[in-house]
């Protein structure tokens, strides 16, 4: 039987704490599969009154998790305060994620699922990776640039090729490798962790129109195109570039499994057009798997009963199914 | 009572014939106000075996509608072939988008709804517009700058600042003096075309999470800001910079009438994602009315029975809600 996720539950001031004890409320009703929390218990008592069990090995996950959510407890930060972003809070929440990684690559869990974090709280304690994909994957052995991130959605996924940098450098950055590196461990991902035999990936131009042949911008025919005739050559199933406007609707979507798009908010917008409540961010390339709910820690509104913990399960789901793949594949081998 | 719309058919051998035929005959059932078509007869006699009668003189296209798509005919452009473009049908086409204009400036329309054109094909005859839009501005007196492209769908208003410009072009492109312009002329005609009292606006940021105070990329701080502080001397309702990718789910669209945005795909994904059937496309601060479908030529599936004609009747169905305000509004000064 596969170990359960570990969900880290990111800073303990922001929402992270109670939408992972109400995705627990909801285990059966969302069938998801047995997980335990890596956190602090007072954060997660502060904002809900259900049942949490502290473990003294991780092993017993499973066995606790009917009856109670499972916790695997980090160094009490002290008394957390709903809303109150502060550095005890900002050393709980990478505690949290630093021991959901090992336990994960200790084999103690078949995936990880990252709970919101505040990128300035982590910033002041000295925190110097640009996100959690980045701590993850260096705690994989990986580098950060075959991390890929992948947004999904029920009816759309799509990978920014560039990410968090001002639109001004985004023509600067894309280079045909680039292109090549990420849609190639896309491509192999979408096999192994989300069971396509051969996914079907489309190019998202860079410019208006998909550049009108060149007259309105040049990256898709010197940059996108060899990138794709590469891939092409790795029998990667790939078209496009297509105008960005014309790819997100319901019969475009239907044509492909994934979008590679160029830059942040070109992914983003038609993610979160389409799936703000549920869009999952999911980190390719891994050996472990992880995935994370599209949103941020939403201090405004922590402990108010407010926050939507849609995307925290749909973020543990497909956690467990992509876990679930890559056992099946073990297997199978 | 207000004259008809002058709609040109585009294109004649793309879907502009088919799609302003079968327009008028779904009249009834979609309840659009009385237009005649402007183009060349045969073209729509190739794609549409409904009735057609040529106007000797444009007034009579009122008591025409009823039994017959009126029609204006240019001068003959010869046989034109279902999607086969040639320059006689260019030509077609500027004739059509010239008379249209020309006979709304002389009152003999209320407004203009324009079929999609080639611009490859209108630039091999001369043709030094950028688009339709500029020269229909030209025609009303109007500088291109302050002809304002919206797109509008049953649930979202977008407004592009920048346009058809290669992506790397936009940072440079973009100035507070730009924004205002923008802005103010998106707000005027939201309140006289539009009927809304105090329009509602937002702006997208141009980077990822609208910069993130300035450390990642200072467009939103140097820029939009300052545009944002002038509009709001000028008492127009505005808000944000918002990161682009936090506007355009459902609870988002409902607390504004119209995102600015700063360029083409930004304004233009969320706005197909959602509207790709039935996005119209509005030019803001003209003397006339003007619309048209947001979507080409379609040469690929013309005279075949395929073309989607539900852009074209938003378009037609806008163009005279927006003349029938504006008639309104003269009355009652």
């Amino acid at each position: 039987m596969l170990p359960p996720l570990a969900v880290s539950i990111g800073d303990p001031a922001g929402i992270g704490p109670e939408i992972v004890a109400r995705a627990w409320a909801a285990r059966n009703t969302e069938r998801l599969p047995p997980f335990f929390a890596v956190g602090d218990r007072r954060a997660i008592a502060a904002v809900w009154d259900g049942p949490v069990e502290v473990l003294s090995v991780p092993g017993d996950a499973a066995a606790v998790f009917d009856r109670a959510l499972p916790l695997v407890q980090v160094d009490d930060p002290g008394e957390i305060v709903p809303g109150d972003a502060n550095l005890a809070g900002a050393r709980c929440a990478l505690d949290s994620l630093e021991l959901a990684v090992g336990l994960t690559r200790g084999g103690f869990a078949s995936g990880i699922v990252t709970g919101p974090v505040s990128k300035a709280q982590l910033y002041a304690i000295g925190f110097n990776y640009p996100g959690q994909t980045e701590f993850v994957a260096e705690r994989c052995g990986i580098a950060a640039a075959n991390a890929v991130m992948m947004l999904a959605g029920p009816s759309l996924r799509t990978v920014p090729a560039t990410v968090h940098t001002p639109l001004a450098d985004v023509p600067r950055l894309l280079t045909t490798e680039l292109l090549v590196n990420k849609a190639r461990i896309t491509a192999k991902a979408l096999c192994r962790d989300f069971g396509l035999v051969r996914p079907r990936l489309v190019f998202a131009g860079l410019n208006p129109h998909a550049g009108e042949s060149g007259t309105l911008g040049r990256e898709e025919v010197d940059i996108i195109q060899p990138a794709m005739a590469a891939l092409v050559l790795e029998d990667i199933d790939v078209r496009g570039p297509f105008a960005a406007d014309t790819l997100f609707h319901a019969d475009a979507r239907a044509t492909y499994d994934v979008a590679i798009c160029m830059y942040h908010d070109q992914a983003l917008i038609p993610l979160k057009t389409l799936h703000f409540e549920d869009g999952v961010n999911v980190t390719l390339g891994l050996p472990v798997v992880r995935t994370s709910p599209d949103h941020g820690t939403a201090f405004g509104i922590a402990g108010r009963g407010l926050a939507d913990c849609r995307a925290m399960i749909a973020a543990i789901r497909m956690a467990g199914e992509c876990a679930a793949r890559r056992a099946m594949a073990a297997h199978a081998v």
